[in-house]
């Protein structure tokens, strides 16, 4: 069900031509009257058209955007002052079809970057879509926004009263010339934009940032979050009785679409979770696990099954973060491969090697690493380095 | 020649059973008395048993060590208190065979993470290693030092009455379990500790620290400059005549050297040569490298041969530099495709890609990046990720 899960939203998708497969390229999201929204952008500097007017749009005040209408095909990134115009051109006339202001629509765009957006297409159906508008419209949505993907990504959750709906996309940071991670996730609970703010911030920030597919933050990552309202008269906020479910249902959704997410991550045949403790900081504790998930070493040895404990410690060492080697432990599933800085003599050649290897077998690898006693502990999710990842991103347009 | 180029160093090397296929595996090498030393050594926070005995002995004084014995098999790293003791015990014998006190000797490893020093194998070989140093023993040192290298690297150059030889080794930051750049290089010229340190920050740290197979900072990364001044008595200094062209040749023989690693990289295809200026800062022209570098995306389509710019610009946005997108110029060889941030419509079915293609073909890749009018630049060099990386490094050991 998707986005249109909770009540008071809306949506459409239509195959409009944007991408050479014929599929539903275009997808429309509208919240009804009173929907509030939040969003989490990428960091990178060469964040696309789009971003920039989303971002700008929420900025002057999330009470007033409640639709969004997204695009696969053509990431509209690099596009310079065209891409600006094209991105303002497309939201104004959703709005016009959905009878609201221009400030009240959002875009996010995921395709090629520096391919311009094939505006005449998108033009000619946006009437439809916003015609087409529908509370079963979630899954069609969801299709729309795909890319490299395999599957959509859906996810559902209940909040005593509130319903928690939402769909992502994204298998690499930037795919095959296709970029972006796309995430929506809508409530149906009346919550006030800053408190939304807190929900994103708390809730969906630490979940999607945990996760890496091959490192790149792409140009076009985009997350919304929208309230309609449409439950209850009742405010939630933090200091009502129902905000600690109606969070917990969003992280439960947001977890949901991540656990997804890197599943499907481009060529993955496992998925790596590594869990950082004891570090001194949460930036080292952050530093550590991203310098995991990310290695290739790391990575290539995930694709191989191969239980080799010196590129976990390599990675710890390099991630920068303050690291004294003696207080290192490292497990593999529940084999303690590395013990106070030491990898156990005989390793290569003993049982202990044999049970990190069934560890590495799990379709889900466990990594847990400890830095020491310090306080703060961090969470990544990564995936395998496969040839068909090479394949993928190497062979994509040759 | 090797190492054993400029006069007044001799070299050996033997097969010590260190590694299973029974190569070359142990390495001496010895400067003349009042051969000086400079170092420079991985940043991993969890540096090998060998990189904190060398370092340290550096730190009281580059003028006493003047020999190093190296092994390949294993890097003795992770390996605790007991690794010390190995690295303590490897030199003092070496120190023993060649009537020097253990301060004078130097070691390094690389090899397996985690394996303790094969010790009886080593001191069994050390006394048979000392005996047969030699000039002519360069070739069979570099040859000891490699692990998965497919060739050995050597180069030499001359400066006027000074001559200048070197060696290395490292085709992963971290290869297959095996650790490791090494580089060696001597000249015969008198240089004072202080000045040698210079020249080695000056012509081998910038040119070493450009290069990136993986972006995997390794546990064991070592380079070691002597200098034996058995070529002349007077000595060469800053303020010298022989200064500038001494200089010009440790940097020639370090840049054939890092060349040579480059070509060797773990399944490399195609050497990514990335040149970056105007940036407003060196840490930004280095980010900047470096994140282009070390892009799997950018390496898979240098694999596939792929003109992709959207990938260069999602690596410069990425970076962390300060960068304002609207002044981004990229070129692919002589294809400009990046124009003020925007990838020039049409480029996707124009001339422009087909030159682009071009240039992915080539064996170098030249990749230029401005990003603005800073007063910045700078290098990196890197290589494709390519099937055999990912089989290499999955399928080493199962």
């Amino acid at each position: 069900m998707s986005v249109t899960y909770p009540s008071g939203f809306r949506a459409a998708a239509t195959a409009a031509g944007l991408k050479p497969s014929g599929t539903l390229d275009l997808g429309l999201l509208l919240g009804e009257q009173g929907t509030t929204t939040a969003g989490l952008f990428t960091t990178n500097a060469f964040a696309a058209a789009p971003v920039e007017l989303s971002r700008e749009r929420l900025a002057r005040g999330g009470s007033a955007a409640r639709a969004v209408i997204v695009n696969s095909g053509q990431a509209n990134t690099a596009t310079g002052a065209r891409g600006a115009a094209d991105a303002r051109a497309a939201t104004a006339a959703a709005a016009e079809a959905l009878g609201l202001v221009p400030d009240s629509v959002l875009q996010c765009s995921t395709g090629v970057i520096g391919e311009p957006l094939h505006m005449e297409q998108m033009l000619h159906s946006i009437p439809r879509l916003a015609a087409g508008l529908s509370s079963d419209g979630g899954e069609d949505f969801a299709r729309a926004i795909l890319t490299t993907d395999t599957v959509a990504k859906l996810a559902t959750a209940d909040a005593g009263p509130h319903r928690v709906g939402g769909c992502a996309k994204g298998v690499g940071m930037i795919s095959p010339n296709l970029a972006t991670m796309l995430a929506f996730v809508t409530t149906d609970a009346r919550v006030e934009p800053g408190d939304l703010r807190r929900l994103a911030n708390e809730q969906l920030r630490p979940r999607f940032g945990a996760i890496s597919v091959d490192g790149c933050s792409s140009t076009n990552d985009t997350f919304l979050l929208f309230a309609s309202g449409a439950a209850a008269e009742a405010r939630v906020s933090p200091e009502s009785a129902a905000w600690a479910e109606l969070a917990e249902a969003v992280g439960r959704v947001g977890e949901s679409l991540v656990q997804q997410l890197i599943a499907d991550g481009e060529g993955a045949t496992h998925v790596l979770l590594i869990e950082v403790e004891g570090a001194g900081s949460e930036s080292d504790a952050r530093l550590v696990g991203r310098e995991i998930a990310n290695s290739p070493l790391v990575k290539a040895a995930a694709f191989g099954e191969d239980p080799n404990p010196g590129r976990i410690v390599q990675a710890v060492g390099a991630s920068g973060a303050d690291v004294d080697p003696a207080r290192v432990d490292v497990w593999l599933g529940d084999a303690h491969v590395v013990a106070g800085g030491v990898i156990p003599p005989g390793y290569f050649d003993g049982d202990l090697r044999a049970r990190a290897q069934l560890a590495m077998k799990e379709r889900v690898v466990h990594i847990a690493v400890k830095l020491g006693d310090g306080p703060s502990r961090s969470r990544a999710l990564g995936c395998d380095l496969s040839h068909e990842y090479v394949r993928i991103n190497g062979e994509y347009t040759t």
